[in-house]
């Protein structure tokens, strides 16, 4: 039987292992860390992904989607909360398009039962990658408990190690002629668990996702089954007036939120108690370039770990199983012909990925509060509307489709300053009634054919 | 008595145990590979290095210039050769300034030399760095031959153990917040020796550097003692008409020194049969941040390796210890405050000795043959000539000043806009008579006032 080796059981490798053992391969995961299957998940530890359109694209060609859905909470928009509690709502889409917070643990946790009991994988525990051959799929592996060495070689090898992949730091950086870069971005970020409401209730409505947007920084929040939501506060380390390096107590915790953000100290006065709940973490861009050698191929994070602002990280991991899946078929499991046109394919879409994170960052912190912003998404969704199937945002063509994220920032740019000239052409302002907005737009696709 | 350990005792590692002996610390130095100065180091396997300003500024600070001049040939300007033969000539500078060729070997048993019987340095050789403390100045290591683990606690600790640096890799690497980049350029190089003549004479002159550009790669060669010249093809590994994945047999080889080095081959006839005396090689920007933590600092190409093209790597390397040792003295050796400053003023100039070699490739293998470009260079050479003290080309600043690197960087691509603007303006050309250039350029000074 063909075997496949993963490195890595978190979301992209349980996958892959399920599309894998569908292919009629049998699969050993390893991984370094212990089956957190059988650890408490403490409610406050949660981190919250979204997952969009690629990533239920992907679940559902394993015919796992249904499964997953039913952990999953849609969010239709994002509600932004100003300095003085009043709340303003866009939707992310047309026709209740949405965006599903699923918890990381979760959805790992049943993509990792999916893969041995329905798939054909064995996950074996605390065996850390220490190196590998790269050219003839041997991976060597060190047990983190009884320190003992082993090696298994198999038909091909996949990497799906994560941001900072052993298998990459180990093997892969030592390859001459391999280019690599991990940029931390100035910000970091620190999670923070808002409870429910004694009764249950959700504090907040839960099918949108909550934003705090001020400029240099801002607070978010995803829902939770259990009525809390796992907020995220992104914020510079240092060298601003605002930033983690100046909040060393929990007075200046205290007398930040309640200056910043008093509508969340309202429902949550005992924030700075739960300050240290989480570690302070950094965010960092990971490139690198070849994906692939020999008989191995870094997919998903080990590839391309990009910051989580535009929710995409799990959602462009899915997509290389996907897309690995298609080319395997394509050139009948000619594991050498796959890789070169996986890695040639996904890597300006990886590349891409990254560059959108980074721009929906600035969008998220600061551009949703501008009025001019607003106005223009407000074009730009009555543009959407009315000519569906022609024009896409890029919000949606990144959320809502499986165009490719390289096709997507490009033409979403083109968009961003076409609308802008129609705006300012047509003097349209946030007065400006829908009927006059629509007949704007309706010349505009009049004049364009 | 305070104690330095320095990781490789290359080029910069060697001056730099000098610096601290003067300094009064007692410096161990780690070498991974065994003692060179042991080993007959065929000529065929020489590298040579190019000493400018800054690399005799350093040498001249510890007194030991003048020992390293008895190795060094000054080269006074570029001789280009074209297809037919011809050649032209640029001098580097005026008044005779001339860049040296020095043999890496012998410049580094020197300088090992004198660490040892000069200074207060002892090496320990065949000790691999495989990890450390960065903040506490522990240096773990791992005998090569002996395979027997120790280490090293010191008051500070240097890594200067090159572009693939093991202490960068293997501690420095693994912090939160380190930036770091590889990148390798399109293009690789391969060494040939062309031999003295038969009576032991050069074959061209000696004291130039001799450069067959070729749009998209190029030949040089540089002079060593005994006659002989060290020679480097730069060319694309792939995907060009001329580049190194083509020329896969002797006839190949042969056919393209024929081709497009003539006068080369007819000095060097059996080529083809030096061919595989020296691998080819890759070429990388490593670029990196911070450079220190707790008590280890980066120095030299471990912080900002680059590729060959200004001649820059190792007189970068040696400033970096004029600098580090100016610091040492300005904060009275407070290490903190030394390593914070000198970070902040040496990345800025990292980044830009980078660019100026990326820069300098493009001058050398394509721009020095374009008669624009050399009527450029005899321009701006006249101004400098006559407005010595107030004019420095960029090629000047670099090499025979110790202006920063990004200044030079920034005035040279400033400069450039000039004078193409002057000769534009006043329709200068190749036939234009020197005393109409002067009188041209006496007016522009005389309106710049």
């Amino acid at each position: 039987m063909k075997q496949a080796t993963i490195i890595g059981s978190g979301l992209v490798g349980s996958l892959w292992a399920i599309y894998l053992s569908k292919a009629g391969y049998k699969v050993r995961i390893v991984e370094r860390r212990s089956d957190m299957r059988k650890e408490k998940i403490s409610a406050g530890k949660s981190i919250n992904l979204a997952t969009s359109y690629r990533g239920w694209k992907a679940l559902d060609e394993m015919e796992i989607g249904n499964e997953i859905r039913k952990i999953a909470i849609p969010m239709y928009g994002r509600t932004m909360h100003d300095l003085s509690g009043n709340k303003t709502y866009q939707p992310y889409g047309i026709n209740n398009q949405a965006i599903f917070s699923v918890s990381r643990g979760e959805i790992n946790c049943k993509l990792m039962d999916i893969a041995e009991q329905k798939g054909n994988a064995e996950i074996s525990f605390n065996e850390e990658c220490i190196g590998a051959d790269l050219k003839n799929g041997i991976v060597h592996l060190k047990n983190t408990q009884t320190g003992k060495i082993s090696e298994i070689r198999s038909d091909v090898v996949f990497g799906t190690d994560g941001a900072f992949s052993a298998i990459r730091y180990n093997a892969m950086q030592k390859l001459d002629r391999f280019n690599y870069s991990q940029n931390y971005i100035e910000d970091g970020y620190r999670e923070i668990l808002l409870p429910a409401n004694p009764d249950g209730s959700y504090k907040l409505d839960k099918n949108t996702l909550h934003i705090w947007p001020r400029g240099r920084f801002m607070l978010i929040a995803l829902p939770n089954f259990d009525g809390s939501f796992t907020c995220t506060l992104f914020m510079p380390h240092e060298g601003h007036e605002y930033c983690f390096n100046n909040l060393t107590s929990k007075d200046k915790v205290e007398k930040f939120f309640k200056e910043v953000f008093p509508n969340f100290f309202e429902m949550m006065p005992n924030i700075a108690d739960a300050w240290e709940d989480h570690p302070l973490s950094s965010l960092a861009i990971i490139r690198c370039f070849p994906w692939t050698h020999g008989k191995t191929a870094l997919m998903g994070d080990a590839a391309h770990a990009t910051v989580p602002f535009f929710g995409q990280g799990m959602n462009a991991g899915f997509e290389d199983c996907s897309v690995m899946y298609s080319l395997m078929k394509k050139h009948n499991e000619d594991w050498e012909k796959v890789f070169k046109e996986y890695e040639l394919l996904r890597k300006p879409n990886g590349d891409a990925v990254q560059d959108l994170s980074l721009l929906n960052y600035i969008v998220m912190r600061d551009k949703v509060a501008d009025p001019a912003f607003q106005l223009q998404q407000k074009v730009e969704r009555r543009i959407a509307e009315l000519y569906p199937g022609t024009y896409f945002p890029m919000y949606s063509m990144v959320s809502f489709s499986d165009i490719e994220y390289q096709v997507a920032l490009k033409q979403g740019k083109e968009q961003d300053e076409l609308i802008q000239g129609i705006i300012k052409k047509n003097n349209i302002n946030n007065e400006t009634n829908n009927e006059i907005i629509d007949e704007i737009i309706h010349n505009f696709f009049k004049e364009k054919k």
